[in-house]
Order: structure tokens, then C-alpha cells, then sequence
């Protein structure tokens, strides 16, 4: 058997395998109409498309309100629930952002620009939390001044810049310090509880009167996915609450668990499953839904393992901080797309078609896995694709291998789930960026224009005298070579 | 000897190994001033921070000039030079591709706001190739009417809607077929020469009359950096127009062969040099620069491979268009960056510092080799850093590892080679984006702003009235807990 037909056998037996799992439509409150088309908030899907031009980001403005309400849930048996800020960076489109807000999430920025976004949205000052690895001094002035709810210092480095600035302004911060629990990875953030240094980081920071030194914050690496990965989070942060209050007597107000949930319908696809989909054409599996943890089972293993640490040692349950960003706002987007055409099958059998998206407006995709679907499909039979954007390079690959109904040019198909970093790893690689609608009880809403041309160019000084002619004089050059 | 131990061992030993090269300042014209501050374009960089905030793109007119006419040139010895057209997706910044058709190079346009923004800059229509994988029927049209020099075909499937749009137009266009050659991957691009397909589409099209067939374009996968890579893919090419005009009377006026040209002094880094940046702290290593071809070497070679050809067999020679991007641009811009602060070190023996510039700014730099200067060095000894990018994500290593005398916050760097796929791959995630400037001569002028706050929200609809106070009232919570 030669190296084609073994590749022609492998792939037809990797394609047999049946799929593990497969995710219904009412996992993201999708129906379909008599018709077969999509619907997501009581509306059409198709019709969008037409009204605001392909691609489009659309919000579940329900499924969002939805998430927000779980975040804010005290879960059956806790005293109280925890205190979710939003994750900017993860979608920070102003009015995703107001939505949270009006349900009574707060804000976690992590740039300048963030904490100018907060404060302009009206968030009160209280409700934001400022992280960032790297504070600069006009950002931390402005959050002083405004008397931020929480500032988390990213290390010792910053208990002098802000302690500084907190003096000359005769204010005392709330600050917070980010600690690395042992066995994690700190790279550019915090200080390490296993070598003595988050403890340095504290005592050095309470002998700073300006400082109001009140919280405790940790983020795993990688993704909370499972009770022991959560686990292995919140065990050393409780331990380490002991040794401050033992020998430092600090009696901490707020432990920030920081982020990093996992949103069940997404995962990072593991290298075999992307190499088995482009070389054998192999759709890569869902992760299984039991695999990870919902917002309530998170909550619930969270706050009461706090609230019983608590109860244990006879002090005040601590405030609990989250910052929550794809578990609150991945499932709540999707991004519609158009076929803009489709070849012929190549040599393992898959047909390419060519989106009007790719990896300028949805750079997650060629490594996570993201479901797909027909909005509106010609037959229930499927075959197998190669689905690229429309830029002029190979690498804007979106899914090597997935099944779908015939596809032909102007079909529309749903990719899910990209409400986190999908909006803000968006780029003007060739095209513009496309608008953004919210749905909800059969209204849509825009939220955010498509970009224009002209937009692309706004910024740009553009030589007052038009090109002229090149040097080179292509016509006379044509005309010399056709006759 | 435990892990840790065999790690700081192995560790030494990677760092012990010598460079192999190292590029000297006057491979980008850089010089150093008596104070050692870094200059270009007889402009000193640390002030261009200072006036145009950090970070900041800076452009080296003069360079661009030079590549620009560094393509024109006619190689020694042959009858003509080649034509070429720059590719917008690249670098689109209109006043760099202004100055490039002001030299005379001509646009590569890849998608409809390309195509729109050429024509904007008052390219002559017959100075654009229009190139893409599933071109839309408004920019074909609008490509017909304005009567762009050649429209290439990605395939078979592009013939009828071409042809139709110029039925319908009573025009002729001037177009081009893409072919993928023997062994080549085709990916979403071209028809095969080896199936037979590449010759089917140009029968195909020439049985059209609407379309006036006159170019073969194709591209390698992957990028040229050698004589026989520019073999790989010029030898095929050449048959393949000995067989159309064979089987199908057809004398080609144009040889596309695409761009894919190296720069010499940017390299993708093998996943074993990151291995050895990541975990042993060793610099990783610039390609020599013998290495790769230069613009010169690429030009003679190809050029007079095509004239031999044509001279052998009593042929017109035809017309050679490029398609340069990396190898006309790259080294022509740089990205000036400030250390925000500077951490420890850790396990490993490196030292932290955190830049203001990261991957939303310089996507290419963690997988790809860019050269890394301190623009006022404080020493002439040196040490270990990890660079680290500003946004709240582990993800936003720059640097694994890289020499660099001692830093402290504000000292300014200069990341070498960003004039490709930089400014396009840009993203707004957590920052606003830089401003570009150019420098010539002693003299700065800015190309294009830095995005403003307000820019991030321009196109924003944001709901009338500010959000209320949260639903939670945090700072009731924290006064119950504080006292």
C-alpha cells in the first residue's frame, strides 16, 4: 500500500470512528424554524445577514443576563454567594459590559484603557478591580483618585510605586497581593508562597500605612475545568489566609480566586486531535459535557469549602472575589458567516470551502474547539469540509475537518461560542471588522457598527499629492508585449 | 541531581554554547550616538519615545526607498527587470505604500478593502494585481470596471463569474490563472498542474472571449529562501507554459511567481530553539546570514532562468511579476517598546521584565526570530531576560530568552524587522494601538496616530442612560466586614 492509499484507508477508519459526544442545539437555546433556519433569541438567523452584512458577532442577550444571574447566585446551603467581576479583556464591548453591570457584576481591567472604559460605563469605583502585571503611575494615580474597590498588586515590585502615589494624595488604597500557590507556574505574576516571598510581599506592604492592605489573589494556569483543578487553587490560598493572620495578624477582607473557569462547549484542541483532522479529516470530539464544572457546581465547591475554613477557625467568612471571563460570556455569542465559495475535493477527500471569516475574526478556532453549524441546511446528509477564511495565506485554516450539509457560495453557518477572545484578537488583516448585534425576545439590537474602508484609514496621514503615475509605465509595457 | 539541579546544569550548557552569528548595527544602518543611544535615519530613538509615546513603530524611509529599487533593478546581464507589486496585506499603511508607488512598484491586492484602498491611493488600475481565494462579485466588478491590470483566477470556479461580470460590463479583462506545481500544496489555492486540472482551467477560460487570458501565477508554500527553493517553483512553472503553448496555442505575456521571498534577518524558530529558550534560557539563534537569498540573487537567478528560456526557444520573453511582502518590508520598520518594570529572577536564572509592547503589537515575535536591542545600553556586560508583553495573560511571552545589558523600567528596546505582518496582525486587546512615524534624514513625521481611548469606542452604541449603581452595594459589604 502506497503512502496515498494508507492515507486514504487511515482516514476512512479515523472517520468511522463514531463521535463521543455531540452537543444539541438547545445547549445554547438554539431552535430551528419550519423551515430548517436557525433562531437564537426569537430570531431568524438568515435574515441577519442580510440586514447587517456577513460576518456578524451576535449576543444572546438572555443567555448573558442568564450567566450573570448564575455568577451572582448563592448556591444552596452558603451564607452568601461570591462577587463576580467581569474579565474585561476577555469581550470588552461596552455594551456586554453594561449588560453585566446592570445585573450587579463588577469590572476586573487589566490595562489603562480598561480602568478608562470602567469609569466611563459608569461603573462605581467600588465594583472594579484592577490587575495588570504592570501597573503604570498615571493608571494607578487615576485609580486612587477614584478610589477603586480593589487594587491587586502584582508582586513587591508595586507596594512602593503605589504607596507612593497613595501618600502624595493623602488616600489609602484597598490593594490586594498576587500570590502563586506552590507547584504553580508564576511567570510574569506574583510572588511565590513556597519560597517565603508572598509572605515578604505582605508584611513589607502592611508596614506601608498608606496601603490598605485587605486582599489575597491567585489565578491557576491553564483553565479551572474539574473540583481537583479548583482544588488545587483555593487548599493553598486557605492555608496561606492562616499563616498571614498566624504571623502577621492579618485578618484578610477579600480572596480573589481570580478566573479561569472553563466554558464546557470549548476546549483546547489537543495536538492529536488537530493532527488526525488534517491528515485524516477526522472531526475532533466535544470535550464530554460531564467533564467540566457548571458555574453553580464551581460556586457551591468554592464558597463553602471558604465558608466551613471559616466557620472552623471562628473569624468572618472573607469576601469573595471572582473574575470570571469565558465561563461568563464564550456561549453567549456566536459569529455568523458566509460561504463565499466552494472547490472541488482534494486528494483526502474533503471539500474546501472559503468563509468570509477566518482568523481575522475568529482566532480561537484553529485551536479550540468551537461547534459549527448550517443555519439554514440543504439536507440532513453530510459531508466532510475544509472551512478557511477569505485571507490570502494558508494559515487562515479555521476547521480542517467537519461535517456539514452541502455548502454552496452564500450559505450561512454559526460558529459558537466566541464570546471570549474573539473580539478583542480580532484584527483588520485584510478586511474590516464586522458589527455586532444583540438578540433577545425576537428584537435585534446593533451594538457596535461594522467598521468602514474609511475607518481603516482614519488614523493615517495621507501624503497631500496623490501617487502619481509610477516610473514604471505598465500600459506601455502591456501594449509592447500583446502585439 | 534532582531535576531542578539537572536543569540549571543543562542550563549553563545552553547558554555556554557561542552564537553562531550575530548581526552587526549596520545590517538596518543603525548607528550609535557618543552617549551609545541608538539612531536611525539620523534620528535618535530614545527621543522619538518621549514625543510620540511608547510603543511606537518607526519606519526608515530610506530603506524603504532602497528595497523598493533594490526589486527594480535589472540584474546583470539580463535583457530587463521584473515588475513588482507590493503585497497590501503585508503592511498596509498608506503612506508606506504611497512611497513604494511612488518608486514604482506596483499593488498586490488581496481582498475588497484592499483593492478599494489602492485605488484610494491613486494607484493606476493597471499597476494592481488582484489576487485572493474566493473573490466577491462587487470587487470583480469593480476590478472590471476600473480595469485593473490582471485579475488572477484562483481556480476553475472563479472562470464563469469573471467571465460574466465582464460580459455584462462589455469589457475584457486581463487575467490570470493560479496553479499549485507538482508536489506543491494547493491548500484553498490554484488548480494542480499534475492532475491535469491547472490546463483544464485555461482551456476553460480562453474558451471564454470575455476574458483575455494572459497570466500563470503561482506561489510555494511556506517562504523562498533558497536557490533551490526559487528552482522548486520556477522550473515547473516554465514547463507547464512550454505545455499551454503546446496544447493550447497559448503565449503567456505574464509569469506571476508570487512573493514568499525570506528576509534574511527574520526566521521562523524551530519548535527546538523555543525548547531550548523556554526551558534552559538560551537565546535563540539568527539564521546565518549566507543563508538566505538576497533580493539580488533572487532576481538574477529567477530572471535570467525565464530569459534563457524564452531565448532558447525563440519566444518573447514574457513579463515577470512579483509579488514581494516579507522581503520588501520587514527590515524596514522597527518597534520601540519601555520596560514597565522588572522582576527577579527565577528558577530557571533569568529575569523578568514586562514591556509595553506584547503580542497585540508583535504577533510574529514568539514564534518568529526578530532581533532585540537596548536603544541606551547602561553597560557593556550583559544578562539573562524574559521578556514579557503588558496584557494580563501568561500567553504574552515575547522573549524566552535574550541577552540584554541590565534593564530598569523606562529603558527603552528596539524590536528589530516589524515591517511585515506587524501593523496587520495588530490587535486593540487590553491596549490602544501605536502610532507609525518614519524617520529620513534627521527628520520625523508621523504616518499615523496612536488610537485614542475614544477610537476603542467609536463605533460603540452605548445605551443612554449610565449603568445604576450594581445590585450588590460592594461597599456596604466591605464596611459590614471591615469593622
Amino acid at each position: 500500500m502506497n503512502r496515498q492509499d494508507l492515507k486514504h484507508f487511515l482516514g476512512g477508519v479515523a472517520r468511522a470512528i463514531p463521535r463521543t459526544t455531540r452537543w444539541p442545539l438547545s445547549t445554547w437555546g438554539l431552535t430551528r424554524n419550519a423551515g430548517g433556519e436557525l433562531k437564537r433569541g426569537g430570531v431568524a438567523l438568515g435574515g441577519l445577514l442580510e440586514r447587517y452584512r456577513s460576518p456578524l458577532y451576535v449576543l444572546d442577550q438572555a443567555r448573558l443576563d442568564g450567566n450573570a444571574a448564575r455568577f451572582l447566585a448563592t448556591p444552596p446551603g452558603c451564607a452568601r454567594g461570591a462577587e463576580p467581576y467581569y474579565s474585561y479583556k476577555t469581550n470588552p464591548v461596552p455594551r456586554v459590559l453594561q449588560r453585566l453591570h446592570l445585573q450587579g457584576v463588577g469590572a476586573e481591567v487589566a490595562s489603562p484603557y480598561e480602568l478608562w472604559l470602567a469609569l466611563e460605563l459608569g461603573v462605581p469605583p467600588s465594583a472594579i478591580v484592577f490587575d495588570a502585571p504592570a501597573k503604570t503611575p498615571d493608571a494607578v494615580a487615576l485609580a486612587i483618585d477614584r478610589g477603586v474597590g480593589l487594587i491587586n498588586l502584582n508582586g513587591r515590585g508595586e507596594i512602593a510605586l503605589v504607596a507612593e502615589l497613595a501618600r502624595a494624595r493623602h488616600k489609602r488604597p484597598r490593594v490586594g497581593l498576587r500570590v502563586v500557590v506552590p507547584g504553580g507556574r508564576a511567570g510574569q505574576f506574583g510572588e511565590r508562597i513556597e519560597t517565603g516571598a508572598a509572605l515578604e510581599a505582605f508584611r513589607e506592604a502592611r508596614a506601608r500605612p498608606e496601603l490598605d492592605v485587605v486582599g489575597l489573589h491567585s489565578h491557576v494556569n491553564g483553565e479551572i475545568s474539574t473540583s481537583a483543578g479548583l482544588e488545587a487553587l483555593v487548599t493553598p490560598m486557605l492555608a496561606f489566609t492562616e499563616r498571614l493572620r498566624r504571623e502577621l495578624g492579618l485578618e484578610l477582607e477579600v480572596l480573589d480566586f481570580g478566573g479561569n473557569l472553563a466554558c464546557p462547549t470549548v476546549a483546547r484542541l489537543p495536538a492529536r486531535a488537530l493532527r488526525l483532522a488534517v491528515t485524516f479529516g477526522r472531526e475532533p470530539d466535544p470535550r464530554p459535557p460531564e467533564a467540566v464544572l457548571t458555574i453553580e457546581d464551581y460556586l457551591a465547591q468554592l464558597i463553602s469549602r471558604v465558608e466551613r475554613h471559616a466557620t472552623a477557625r471562628g473569624v468572618a467568612r472573607p469576601r469573595i472575589f471572582l473574575e470570571p471571563g469565558r465561563a461568563m460570556t464564550s456561549d453567549t455569542m456566536m459569529l455568523l458567516t458566509r460561504v463565499l465559495s466552494v472547490r472541488g475535493r482534494d486528494d483526502a477527500g474533503a471539500t474546501w470551502a472559503i468563509l468570509d471569516a477566518g482568523i481575522n475574526v475568529a482566532e480561537p478556532v484553529p485551536h479550540e474547539y468551537h461547534h459549527l453549524l448550517a443555519v439554514a441546511p440543504r439536507s440532513a446528509e453530510t459531508q466532510r469540509y475544509r472551512l478557511t477564511g477569505p485571507s490570502c495565506t494558508m494559515g487562515d485554516l479555521l476547521y480542517p475537518a467537519w461535517e456539514l450539509p452541502e455548502l454552496a457560495a452564500g450559505d450561512a453557518l454559526a460558529i459558537m461560542d466566541t464570546g471570549a477572545y474573539f473580539v478583542p484578537l480580532s484584527t483588520c488583516f485584510s478586511f474590516a471588522r464586522p458589527a455586532i448585534v444583540s438578540v433577545h425576545d425576537g428584537q435585534v439590537e446593533e451594538l457596535r457598527r461594522a467598521e468602514t474602508f474609511e475607518d481603516l484609514v482614519a488614523r493615517d496621514q495621507l501624503a497631500p499629492p496623490r501617487v502619481k503615475e509610477p516610473r514604471r509605465s505598465w500600459p506601455a509595457a502591456r501594449v509592447d508585449l500583446r502585439h
